[in-house]
């Protein structure tokens, strides 16, 4: 049974014709700040992007239920679906919990880590998604220098006794448990294109780690990244409506060439 | 250079002459209600207790920098160490930032899960605890049912052609990288062993999972196990002082008889 959060992305994607989920990273001491700051990228920028991703760069200073709340209010009036990247990794009373919690202040989906496994582990986040309508999202290659020690490690299996590598398994899992989408580093466009192969267009792969980490935008959206996340190049940049426009423009082009 | 944390534990282990580190895993859908009651539980049950965790139970609900620092204040005024069990599994810059906030709102330590790699990963976690002077605990073994999805797979080294345990290669990284704690559940007393002879001494296993999970006491403390985290058993007693002391006996008899 599909939950509504991967309709909600493509409605979202058709509407604004983009696939650029703006990664809200604002880095500020002051708190206050941190959150105007927020509110004035979303309004510069709304129209080229199909979706908001918060991490703790605004839930630990500004509160989940303090100015992240008041944030994913004003994604909601202009129809922007929010995730949160929480990257859940706990046991399953606690995943619930976070869960719950995420859902409650107002989020689309959130972003676990399938690592911790199902029973016990991922399987209460899946249900509070079901019940709640929200999208889980997983991790199954990041787009950091030492993904490859343990995202790119080779497993052992014992009962067929195979070695098949760590991200393939994680992209089985996510077909297997319904996941509303992966996580794949634009760094490492190979990646993209193995787990594409697994996933198909079933389970659409969202790609960070363009611009500020190297990733490139053209390569990953020719290797099967659907949505790609983008942070500091919109956030620092001296025009980021310029900027979010621009990058939603090569996406659009790169596409066309796929 | 061992950092400060490792000692600031033995120095609270020694005063109160308990090993105890609480879980202050309080539920209610009040945040008013579950900032008092962890209040309450705090002066209830300190002196039989060693330091105390807190993980999204808390902080989504209250804030770090709302509710949560309250808690750090009395703890700190207790003299009770603090973990913030975050279970950070981010890339390097968001981890920086997750330290920061987290040392910034006063907590000793923080939980973090070796599966991201050094490089670009948790090495800055450990760039900020040597700076701020504060531990980094690293999750080796989980408690819950699906640890062996994960922490219990085997891993297939191309270089050296081995197949060993993810469990052994996070306990090798945790001695490697300097951890001030690894988190090996006391469900898997077996795992408890397997991780204390790679370790010894020199890097102390924090175990939760006892009561509410199964896991029992004095075999984890057999095994290895140098610090019990416990939470519901104590939090949802009628009488939470009564039980951390007898759970702290229980603790402490097992240790003898080691």
């Amino acid at each position: 049974m599909p939950r509504r959060f991967k309709s909600l992305m493509e409605e979202s994607e058709r509407k604004r014709d983009s696939r650029i989920v703006l990664a809200l990273d604002v880095v500020d001491e002051d708190p206050e700040r941190i959150l105007l700051k927020s509110m004035s990228i979303i309004d510069r920028v709304n129209e080229y992007i199909c979706a908001i991703k918060i991490n703790f760069h605004l839930i630990l200073p500004l509160g989940l239920f303090g100015g992240v709340r008041k944030i994913l209010e004003r994604a909601r009036e202009l129809g922007l679906p929010t995730i949160a990247d929480c990257k859940a990794n706990d046991i399953g009373s606690t995943n619930r919990l976070i869960a719950e919690n995420y859902f409650r202040a107002g989020f689309d989906a959130l972003i676990a880590n399938p690592f911790v496994g199902w029973e016990d582990g991922l399987q209460p986040i899946f249900e509070v998604a079901d019940k709640m309508e929200r999208g889980v999202i997983l991790l199954t290659y990041m787009s950091h220098k030492a993904s490859s020690e343990g995202y790119g490690q080779n497993v052992y299996e014992a009962i067929s006794g195979k070695i098949r590598p760590q991200y393939v398994i994680f992209a089985e899992k996510s077909l297997l448990w319904g996941a509303d989408g992966v996580i794949v580093g634009a760094t490492y466009p190979e990646r993209i294109r193995g787990i594409y192969n697994i996933l198909g267009d079933s389970v659409p792969i969202y790609s960070p780690g363009v611009g500020a980490q190297g990733g490139d935008i053209r390569m990953a959206v020719l290797s099967g990244s659907r949505y790609l996340i983008v942070g500091r190049s919109i956030i620092e940049a001296d025009d980021p409506s310029k900027s979010a426009r621009s990058i939603r423009d090569i996406v659009n082009e790169a596409r066309k060439s796929d």
